[in-house]
C-alpha cells in the first residue's frame, strides 16, 4: 500500500511522505478547516486533502477511515482548548487569581473566535448523535476540570466548569452583548462557600 | 400559485388543503423528525414533505424556503421547552419550591430526550454558523429567564439559565453518570445570598 501511495502521479508534483515527515498532521488541521467550513455533514476525504494540498491517497494511508480523521481532528481542537485552561489556571498564585482566571476564560477566552464557537458545536453535535463520539468529550471535560481542581475542590470545579459552558455558550448564541459582571459574580457565588 | 398548486396530479389523491388545514402544522413537525435523524444539513423540502405526507408543491406553497421552514420548526421547539420551564416554574409557590424547580429541570426536564439533546445542539450549531438564527437562541434564552424570574431577580435568573445550560449539557455529552446533588448543591449557592 505504501508503495502504491508513493508511485501516483500526483506524488511526484509533491514532496514524498519521506521528505513530508508532517502530512498527518497537516491532515488533521485541514480538517478541522474543512469542518469549521462545511460543517462534519460536508466533510469528505476529498475535500480534506484537497485542503491539505496532499492526494486523495494520502488519506486511507494515515487514516482508516472519516471516523478516524474526526476523532483526531476533535481530540486535537479539545487540548488546544484545554491547553487555554491550563495556561490560565497554572499562572494563578491566589484563590482570588484562581477565581479572576475563571472569569478570564469566560469573558476571554471561551469562543474567543467563531471558529471556536462552530467547532466546538460541531462536535457537541456529533457527539449528541453518536454517543461513541462522547468518550471525546467526556475527556475534554476531564481535562478542563483537573485544571481546575488545581485551585477549587472537585465539586466547586465541575459546577465552575458547567458555569463556563452555560455562560460562553449563550453569550455566543445571543443577539446583546453580555456584562462581564455576570461572569464575575456567579463565579463568586459558587466559588464563595468553599473560600 | 394557489390554484396550480392545487391542481397538480398529486392533490388529487390527498385530502385538498380545504380538507386539511392542519398541513402546514404538520409540515413544521416533520421538519423537526427529518432535523433529528439527518441534521439540518440533510433536511430538504423533498424528505420533510415526504414524512409529512404532503406533496412537494405544499412545502412552497406554505414557506417561502427553507429558511423560513427551519426557523418556524425550530422556532416551535424552542416554545415546546421553554412551556416546560413555565409548568415547572409557575407551579413553585415558595422560594424552596422555586429551588427544587430548578433542580428539577435540570436533573429532569431539560435534555430528557436523545431527540431533545439533537435538536438543541443541531440549532446551536446552525445559530453559531449563522448569526441570522441567534434571534431564535435569543429568544429563546429571553423566554426561559422570563420564567426564571418568576421567582428570582434577574441576574440570578441569568446565572441559573447559564447554570442549567451548562449542567444538561455536560451530562449529555458525558460517558459518566452525574450526581444530581451537584445541581442542588450548584442551585443552592447561586440562589443564596440572594434568599
Amino acid at each position: 500500500m505504501r508503495t502504491i501511495v508513493h508511485m501516483t502521479a500526483d506524488s511526484v508534483s509533491r514532496p514524498s511522505r519521506r521528505h513530508d515527515p508532517d502530512r498527518r498532521e497537516r491532515i488533521i488541521d485541514s480538517c478541522l478547516d474543512v469542518i469549521a467550513e462545511h460543517g462534519v455533514a460536508g466533510t469528505s476525504h476529498r475535500r480534506v486533502a484537497a485542503a491539505a494540498g496532499v492526494p486523495l491517497g494520502s488519506m486511507t494511508y494515515h487514516f482508516t477511515g472519516m471516523d478516524e480523521l474526526l476523532r483526531e481532528a476533535f481530540g486535537r481542537f479539545a487540548r488546544e482548548i484545554a491547553s487555554t485552561f491550563e495556561r490560565r489556571l497554572s499562572a494563578a498564585s491566589s484563590p482570588t487569581d484562581a477565581r479572576k482566571a475563571v472569569v478570564d476564560l469566560i469573558t476571554e477566552d471561551v469562543f474567543g473566535t467563531e471558529r471556536d464557537v462552530v467547532l466546538t458545536h460541531e462536535l457537541y453535535t456529533l457527539a449528541a448523535r453518536d454517543e461513541r463520539y462522547r468518550e471525546l468529550t467526556s475527556e475534554w471535560m476531564s481535562r478542563s476540570r483537573v485544571e481546575l481542581e488545581r485551585h477549587f475542590d472537585p465539586l466547586t470545579a465541575r459546577m465552575l466548569d458547567a458555569l463556563i459552558e452555560g455562560l460562553t455558550i449563550h453569550r455566543a448564541l445571543d443577539v446583546v452583548a453580555h456584562d462581564p459582571q455576570v461572569a464575575r459574580e456567579a463565579v463568586e457565588r459558587i466559588v464563595g462557600r468553599t473560600a
